[in-house]
């Protein structure tokens, strides 16, 4: 676990939430990107070597749309910058943790990514993501 | 705002999810500390230029308590650092935003911090935190 890569915010109306963000943060947010496999709009802040992502969701089927419906708007996951993926998974199986996907796939920004089951880690989910290289 | 200082994490039991945290992060909380004002007891572990902040309740009192009674254990704000709290303070309210706290108060790990209201930044707590000088 290298840094925090980002920290993942559910927001239902993404161009609301970027103006809200942009006035928090004190700059625009740097870049849009629609990952279609997770029905999600996401829109990233930069905030040192980590990043701020809103994600809003495109279908009522999305991850984020379930999860607005259950808790409301706000912090949705963590994720960790890894080197290796496949080598922390294997860690973290060793640990005797559980993984909601056994094959990493591939997220937004270019990365590759994978999420511990949220029961596993004090109900915080919980996702490592490697840069695809 | 310079980084994200750290991400605070409501959980039931301290020594329990130190354990669970170290497994994940693969190292050990490097310290405790009890903050008496706001009724917790915490422990931090490192994580690039961040932390992790592990906040138990030590009495029904406690935001932490009343949190983890309302939605459970998990994610409960995220803290980002600034050089000036005063300087933000003022910005931020400039921009509309009210605050928790119009004073900064002394939090945990020697700081300075304000909180803004969850339902102004899509249900995320925010703090903002500046080393104590």
């Amino acid at each position: 676990m290298k840094k925090i890569e980002h920290i993942g915010i559910a927001v239902n109306d993404l161009e609301e939430a970027n103006k809200i963000y942009a006035a928090v943060m004190g700059k625009p947010h740097y870049k849009k990107e629609a990952v279609v496999s997770e029905g999600v709009n996401t829109s990233f802040f930069e905030i040192g070597e980590s990043k701020i992502e809103l994600l809003a969701a495109t279908s009522e089927d999305s991850a984020i749309a379930k999860s607005i419906l259950k808790r409301g708007e706000g912090m949705h996951h963590i994720a960790f910058a890894v080197d290796d993926i496949e080598a922390e998974i294997k860690r973290l199986k060793n640990e005797g943790f559980q993984l909601l996907n056994e094959q990493p796939k591939t997220g937004a920004d270019n990365k590759l990514v994978v999420f511990m089951h949220p029961k596993e880690a004090n109900g915080v989910l919980i996702e490592l993501c490697q840069e695809i290289r």
